[in-house]
């Protein structure tokens, strides 16, 4: 199929660092060139891909320091994909809301999936408004927020990495620590992580990007923490950096407070062989089923006691847990699926201009 | 015509106090009403306008406390219009880049009017890849920044207000003083227009609103000079306080210090018959004819001259320049004839999924 897939602008595709959606659209593009598909990646001009890049600016502007306004640029690249819309057999949107207009213009038939947490408004009165957009979630708990107001669900389609890249380390965590990845922000409760592993008495890795809004948090209430001995703050990594410290940890700690729409950090720990001890919020208990991959808890107590338990949980079943369910093939099969359902549907209505 | 009016949703149409663009949206509109046209105005639910109003929310932006986010928003609101552009002899846009893409997706003729400054990257970047977008300047000046860039300048049309509802006040200032009106902020140099006023020995009424981005400015420069017993701050105005406080003025204040794309305030002081006293920097001189409806002057010196002869200005010429020149009528007329212009023409390609 002739597939064009529209990143968002803030990060490259995939990510130098800090990254989740631009990361997914990676794998999925690169999975789908591999296959066979002729595939058109919309996406910052700092991207590597196998597929056809089309840049609407050269650089990511989450680290461009011209910080260029980034709701001109993803209108450039919104006008960029659909005034050719017709290039393609199926239009792949990752932009969340902003696209949600020009399916009803086109022919070619537009999917979106939708990245983020779906609870708050105006986005649930946009949704309303526009209940005929095709939309792809990432967890099955997303669409809660949404229940009983008839939108469009194409699927719900877990995110998969490319297993078969990512080195696996099945042995007990060599380098007994434990891990905290991904943002500093109140909702996935760094405190907490910390608070744990000062209990259990293990050392707490957090690599982790500190975004504008979350300085103050971070300045606030963890800074202060990070001189304790047992933990370290590393930054943002790389992919190399992250799985190395993946596999060497005993655990990631994943203690958030929200509701989470999917949680990459918890596949790419499972990759790595690397067991999960998180707090059951959104979608972790789509992802964790608890003493097999991992443990749910919840208070300090509980997250305590499922850390001094972790070396119960089996290495190699993590990997094999990830290379089953949330491998990079298993999504790009699922999403062919959605293609080839849009495709062949009769196609939307034209615009009525048209008709 | 069949015309749809898009206008922005951070104020509502017309705004209840400050505002420029929903403010000359809601002359236009009511403007090609009356001309007997069939306009459907897309702006927030508490707009007051007599064509047809369809709201993709209920308050004007600005003054919500929810703070809703804006682009979800104006997604909505050109979905909502979009999807039923055939319904339409001429879509006129006045939300700057978020509608460039459309009117490549639909057949009815699009055209923007162009609100704010356009010597910003990225959006001479985005206007260079959409060069076939029509547009419309609000003054010639407002155009500099991108000579050269062969974009498709349908026309200027200047701002016009009714100035037929304005009360004139020809007699000279009955109030005695000086007036500062719009926004707080440094590149409209109030600083300035406070220490011509304190040099010339005039009071000076500030009716302004102050923007979050501005406050540090505001709590910085301006905040400590109000104590002063010559300057009094009043926040801001509505219209009907604005024509009074106007029209008893000797003279509005507008010492600006950046590429101005019109300056609403002036053409309201003209239509009160007050005379303005301008720095000349972007559409000023198109505005201001030196020594016939105010004085153009550079420096503070030139400035507080100026303030000092400004009662050889004619104040019932101040009130006849806007009535020939800057009328809600003239605008109409110009506007009309783009509309004409564009229907008139065999439209823009259709989408190419459709040839």
């Amino acid at each position: 199929m002739r597939i064009a897939q529209v990143a968002p602008l803030y990060e490259s595709v995939p990510p130098r660092l800090y990254g989740g959606t631009e990361r997914v659209v990676s794998w999925l593009t690169d999975e789908l060139v591999r296959r066979g598909h002729e595939v058109t990646l919309f996406a910052s001009g700092d991207s590597r891909t196998h597929a056809r890049l089309v840049s609407a600016w050269p650089r990511a502007l989450r680290l461009d320091p011209a910080q260029p306004d980034p709701f001109a640029l993803h209108t450039l690249e919104l006008a960029q994909i659909f005034s050719r819309a017709d290039d393609f057999d199926v239009v792949h949107c990752h932009v969340d809301y902003l696209a949600f207009p020009y399916g009803r213009l086109v022919a070619t038939p537009v999917v979106h999936t939708l990245h983020g947490r779906l609870d708050l408004r105006p986005l649930i009165h946009v949704l309303t408004e526009l209940r005929d957009v095709p939309l792809v979630s990432i967890s099955d708990s997303q669409r809660e927020p949404l229940a009983g107001l008839d939108l469009n669900w194409v699927a719900t389609v877990h995110h998969g990495l490319p297993v078969a890249e990512v080195p696996a380390v099945t042995e007990a965590g060599r380098g007994g620590y434990l891990v905290f990845l991904g943002r500093m922000s109140a909702e996935k409760r760094p405190d907490l992580a910390i608070a744990v592993a000062k209990r259990v008495g293990l050392p707490l890795i957090m690599a982790a990007k500190v975004d504008r809004p979350d300085r103050d948090y971070f300045e606030r209430e963890i800074r202060p923490q990070l001189g304790h001995p047992l933990i370290e703050y590393i930054g943002e990594v790389s992919d190399a950096e992250k799985w190395r410290l993946l596999g060497d940890a005993l655990a990631l700690l994943f203690p958030i407070d929200w509701p989470e729409p999917f949680g990459l950090a918890m596949i790419e720990a499972l990759a790595c062989g690397t067991p999960v001890v998180a707090r059951p919020g959104g979608a972790v208990p789509e992802i964790i089923r608890d003493g097999e991959v991992g443990f749910l808890a919840d208070t300090v107590d509980e997250l305590v006691a499922a850390v001094k338990r972790v070396d119960l949980i089996d290495r190699a079943r993590c990997r094999r847990w990830a290379e089953e369910r949330f491998s990079v093939g298993v999504m790009a099969d699922r999403y062919e699926a959605v293609y080839r359902k849009k495709a062949g549907q009769s196609g939307p209505a034209f615009p009525r201009s048209f008709r």
